[in-house]
């Protein structure tokens, strides 16, 4: 059983779309090009006429394509295509000086300012819509957990976690080539405790941990409360981290303890580290004798169309040595209300299970158990690809809506998975400034500052694409790329 | 409404017992002495037959009465009163040195002991039974929050806490003469949470923070895994931490950053701070401007008898200055099977959310609704009062058993409310060398060792009374007094 790919084949004109899609990613298509009539899609690919049809409205509501009367459907102008992609950063430039991180007091204006007004639409969370989560069938699995054991809220819970749950998990994490036991595993409060454990299992005070920029705050912030320096790592929106890049640092930097890094749909730019890249950033690690703390909060977003050229592999899954420290979480992919995380120590094993049990004991059996009983089923895996297929349409949408409203020169990644976009701003723009008049009117995006402790990625944002497309969004795309046009005329 | 004191008045047969135990207790009626009949109950206190029965048949089940047929009650010999209580530690002693705490070790092998085998009878937990905790209350609260909010699961919480669950817990603390508001409050998992966000928020790693003596194991677990120092200060089991010995030290001892005080029901010894320790405690710590950990965890638990004399005050009710950082926990009192607990962090309120948000996030809703739902209804009174009334029957049925089973020589401190009773054993005999022997015959118990980083208390054990008074049980403390009566003669 594998935790991501689907348990079955896809249906015949998701097949057929992804294929269109591709050509027209890979410039086979160009915009304003006619696409095949049905009659040759359905010739060239065996199929119905209902599967032709049904490929071509899917990739029209996606905004790859858009039908005109009595001509058929038409590659889309302007179209995400013609949006250039985030610059790769400067792999050469030297090293940035390890720092201790002060990065609360901006993070927390920002989240903040973004909490305290009612707010017309925010782009700026990294999640989905509660209505694209299996609330009913979680609720029914913690009623029945409830009903099952009616005296569970009484019974203190196992340290390391409950049995069902971890087992499932093993289980799970098979799919990504980690063939752990339920014994390797420890529960704890999301990724964000498993990342405050790993974290402290492996450094002190002081020390300096290597992280990839732009990162995801949370970590920063972590890192700044746990007193470490960070020594931020130039990274690919493509391919993520420079293994180059950690490799000049580990000669450089003196007492480096540890590597964190997020390969699969990285926050925020939504990066995907090649295999090759994996490994060889573990070797490192392994020759340096230095922790590497794998995040796998995403890699369950992946789109489909990535997982059949390669399944999943998570680092841990080369990890012969027990430097990885894998850290995941079921809050984006299953249940945002429910805090629950893992971590899988490595050769920290035991250090990690004292430090959760000195620092809030073991997670509450409920929610383990109502997740362990989902994440046991098919329906599991049938979420999971309904919700992957779900995030294509809506990032292309969201996609197009950048590429039609916001000034020329901008430039858009667009991530092969996951529920976020990474913009750059044209004429070095400020997002910091556009976060700001965009709070004015409501509007609450997350500007690039937040995700680093320099100065750089000012001109970046993270919008959201976890919500459905509705015209309200449609709408605040459209007064973000008015706001942003009126900067690059006024800056 | 106060969180402690009954809501009404007890039943008459309950205030008569009271008084009549106060008498034993205080040597007004003395070991084998005859009860005074039935009927010279009746008339001296104006009280039906029935309620004079249902008295001597409460003392008797509580072990402080003997029926004898045809002759009526005597006070039972040997009684509890006979057992000499633990000493007070020498308060004028030089005090320790501030030390990095290495208990890791010591505790984790009792602790995985412990856990190892399959046990007939532990002793060396610290709560009740499940059956004494409202679990069909609190299942039908969750059933009912989740059939009323269906999608809380898949709805991220808020990273303070439930409001709804933060203004009961608000009003709650009234009834220990706090005012605080719903904003004060933070959500934790469990006090240990909490315990470690207060250390975290006043002092970094080195600093020195005093402790109680002995002291509950998990805080030393903490100081160690933040890699804090800790000073010892001499603790009675009465009176609980030597005000005193806390000068001494702040004048002596630089750099200590804070004091953690359990004030009720200490863990291991049950002491009870007076009012005036508290407030003497308190000014100390306001005029050397160091930060007071006050741990709340045992408070519910006071007995009835002790709050009619006094009503709760929690040293946070003092305090003027925002100097205590009060931290809670529902695992005792209510359910060990929820990870809930509290902290109001006084001045370093904005630190502490920030510690709380950077090391887990929010605490999971559906635990926070049910308990807000049964905290703040009658029932909860209710379970409280029944919870205390079966404690003080528990625990004189177990000091009844440690005084029949243990050998001459054996002190022990039968605290006014909790779970525990702590012990000393005769000739300086080593609870640890007990605890080995007992665990041999599946019997666990707590030696006093693990309390401590010095090497006091190896001659104490703490045992639990939280358990309905078995003849299993019973049956476990005569082994166990068989155990210390051969050590003793071999020792
Ligand atoms: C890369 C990454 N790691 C960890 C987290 C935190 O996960 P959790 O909510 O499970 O604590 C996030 C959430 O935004 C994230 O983006
Ligand atoms: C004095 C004291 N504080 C804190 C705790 C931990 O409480 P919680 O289970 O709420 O984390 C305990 C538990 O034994 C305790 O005895």
């Amino acid at each position: 059983m594998t935790a991501s790919a689907p348990t079955g084949p896809l249906p015949k004109y998701h097949q057929l779309a992804d294929h269109c899609r591709g050509a027209i990613q890979a410039g086979s298509l160009l915009p304003g090009q006619r696409m095949p009539s049905l009659r040759a899609l359905m010739a060239q690919h065996m199929v119905s006429l209902t599967t032709a049809m049904q490929a071509c409205r899917l990739l029209e509501s996606e905004g790859w394509l858009e039908a005109r009367p009595r001509s058929g459907y038409f590659v889309r102008q302007p179209s995400v295509g013609l949006l250039a992609p985030v610059n790769d950063p400067p792999m050469q430039r030297a090293p940035d000086a390890a720092q201790y991180v002060g990065i609360h007091a901006k993070v927390s204006q920002f989240l903040s300012l973004g909490r305290l007004q009612r707010f017309k639409t925010n782009l700026s969370v990294a999640r989905c819509a509660p209505e694209l989560y299996p609330a009913e069938a979680l609720q029914q699995a913690a009623l029945r957990s409830l009903r099952h054991h009616p005296d569970q809220l009484v019974r203190a819970a196992p340290p390391q976690g409950c049995l069902e749950f971890r087992e499932v998990l093993a289980q799970r994490a098979l799919g990504a080539g980690m063939r752990l036991s339920a014994g390797d595993i420890q529960v704890t409060n999301g990724c964000t405790e498993a990342l405050n454990l790993a974290l402290r299992a492996v450094a002190n005070t002081g020390d300096t941990i290597a992280v990839e920029s732009p990162a995801f705050y949370g970590l920063l912030q972590t890192l700044e409360s746990l007193g470490l320096k960070a020594l931020e790592i130039p990274t690919s929106p493509r391919t993520g981290i420079s293994v180059d890049a950690v490799e000049l640092a580990l000669r450089t930097t003196p007492g480096i303890k540890a590597v964190v890094v997020v390969p699969y749909l990285q926050n925020p730019t939504g990066s995907i580290m090649p295999n090759a890249h994996k490994q060889a950033l573990l070797r490192l690690c392994q020759q340096q004798d230095v922790a590497l703390i794998e995040d796998d909060t995403y890699s369950a977003l992946v789109d489909d169309a990535v997982l059949r050229e390669e399944p999943l592999r998570a680092i841990k899954s080369w990890d012969d040595s027990g430097h990885v420290l894998y850290c995941a979480s079921l809050h984006k992919h299953l249940a945002p209300g429910l805090r629950l995380g893992w971590i899988s120590g490595g050769r920290w094993k035991a250090r990690v299970e004292m430090l959760k049990f000195a620092a809030s004991r073991g997670n509450e059996r409920l929610a383990q158990m109502a997740a362990a009983s989902f994440i046991g089923s098919a329906a599991y895996d049938r979420h999971l690809r309904r919700l992957r297929t779900t995030l294509v349409t809506q990032r292309a949408q969201t996609a197009q809506a950048v590429s039609r409203y916001f000034p020329e020169g901008t430039r858009l990644t667009v991530p092969r998975g996951g529920l976020s976009l990474w913009v750059e701003l044209p004429q070095g723009l400020s997002a910091t400034t556009l976060f700001h008049a965009a709070l004015a009117e409501k509007l609450v995006i997350a500007p690039g500052t937040i995700f680093t402790n320099s100065s750089r990625f000012d001109s970046n944002l993270r919008v959201n694409c976890g919500w459905p497309f509705t015209p309200e969004i449609d709408h605040a795309f459209a007064r973000l790329g008015q706001l942003v046009g009126t900067l690059a005329k006024t800056g």
